[in-house]
């Protein structure tokens, strides 16, 4: 079973439950596009893949929205059935001079607390492998949840990029105009708009490595000739709700002290404003090679 | 002699000797502030105080435009005189079972190639030392800058902020109405602008904390009763050439449904809009942390 978390969203109880079938969607919908079919299933703050596909994992931490996400096993809340699991994964783990921690929650009613759980599988893990307990920076970290009925048994988190769900917010417009405006679009997508491309000179391939972060959604292309300046001037007239820009904070100088950025009637963002060259060429290249699409985009 | 460096800023020689200008106006002021009298020289490309001082180097690092600082002993260009300087610092650093490095640069006409600087010192103070030389991860580097007809040798850099200095753009205003805004004004400032703040509730504190990272320039503050939404209703009336917000990319979403960033003819900069909580809260704490403010301000 692949655990799914999502971030705390502080929505009245109606939008939050639109929220949650848009991630759902949305994470349906990019495995798809990545070749995968899955059964997704929903409990109260919690989505659940039915499948022990490390790739599969990855996949939908990358779908915004997604903290993290976590392959588990499943198991019942017999105290037996966990402390055998848990042991038979934590014995493939600890190898020779490796120590480790349980880490144990719960929630429901079961006649064990989460401490006994710790307690329990720990002594009987020292006992299998002859390891170490430390708390504080264990080489293993065997994770229990003990939910209601079921138990989950995980060793990993595989994080997310947090966001809200692609499709949540407005559609915006974002200019293409350099290498860096993969990103300004990216965070675009992970604000939860949908985005359409403003594209200048030869960025067309951004549009397919931009389309598994958009969840399911089509990406559009304008095509604008022309210079940063000319291509805001062109996004004003076409009267989105918001543009997204990848400037940086020396660039944006030059568009103030040109009025241009007076003369609108929508907000521009720039959310690279704040980076320095370093990070952005890291973020970069996450965006390029973390979904390594076999996307249908198109029709192809 | 402390060596400070700034940003490659691509600008026309005009305004560069401007930028330069202000940058040692704003250095000279925010030491004064700090209670350090200190003399200044420069040189192209660089930015020398006549001091050894270790707390001045740290200080002049966090001048908006500054990318880094080191504190440097100065000597002849004769390569008996490196020799003997490097050595005396390299034996006080190098302990027993350090390894080293020696990094030398050159400009200007000299008998001498900087590998020969490195060689000649790096032999010496093997013999020295009994250290061993280690290129690619050293504990500890001997930097020897050869410029015409001086020499100068140091040991680490103190990272800067980078940026533009505060007063090569315009003032702007920035919206204080939570503890994330001294985030979102500190990138105001590094944008290189002045600004004045709208303060709603409690952070008159922050004004004091904001001045050393203006340079000499005094914050002026202006009051306003209310939630996010009435703050920038109140700063589009007062008509500055852009406005500073702190909202994250949740709060932006509301903002835009409300038709608020629509109806003003001033852009409105969200700095903060990429970032997690995690990242805010250690960049607040530098800004918060950085100058152990003596300032003077308001002659109090």
């Amino acid at each position: 079973m692949i655990i799914i978390r999502y971030g705390e969203i502080g929505l009245k109880r109606k939008l939050r439950r639109k929220f949650e079938n848009l991630l759902i969607n949305n994470i349906k919908n990019t495995l798809k596009n990545q070749g995968f079919k899955v059964k997704i299933s929903t409990e109260w703050g919690r989505i659940y893949i039915h499948s022990s596909d490390e790739s599969i994992a990855r996949i939908s931490a990358g779908v915004f929205g997604v903290t993290s996400t976590s392959v588990a096993i499943e198991t019942s809340t017999e105290i037996e059935d966990i402390k055998n699991k848990a042991v038979e994964i934590g014995e493939r783990l600890i190898g020779s001079g490796k120590s480790f921690a349980v880490r144990a929650r719960r929630t429901g009613k079961h006649d064990f607390t989460s401490m006994d759980v710790q307690r329990i599988v720990g002594a009987e893990l020292k006992k299998k492998t002859g390891s170490k307990v430390n708390l504080s920076a264990p080489d293993v970290k065997i994770y229990i949840e003990v939910r209601d009925n079921r138990s989950f048994i995980y060793t990993s988190f595989i994080r997310g990029f947090g966001g809200l769900p692609v499709g949540s917010q407005e559609r915006v417009l974002s200019i293409v105009n350099d290498g860096k405006s993969i990103l300004s679009s990216w965070y675009a997508l992970r604000r939860g708009c949908e985005i359409d491309l403003l594209i200048s000179g030869d960025y067309n391939e951004f549009r397919e490595i931009l389309f598994p972060w958009a969840g399911y959604r089509d990406i559009e292309v304008i095509k604008s000739s022309g210079d940063l300046k000319k291509l805001l001037n062109d996004a004003f007239e076409l009267d989105y709700r918001g543009v997204y820009c990848s400037a940086s904070f020396e660039e944006i100088n030059s568009l103030i002290s040109d009025s241009l950025l007076r003369n609108r009637k929508m907000p521009v963002f720039f959310p690279l404003m704040p980076f320095n060259g370093g990070y952005i060429e890291e973020k970069i290249k996450i965006v390029r090679s973390y979904f390594k699409t076999k996307s249908r985009i198109g029709g192809t």
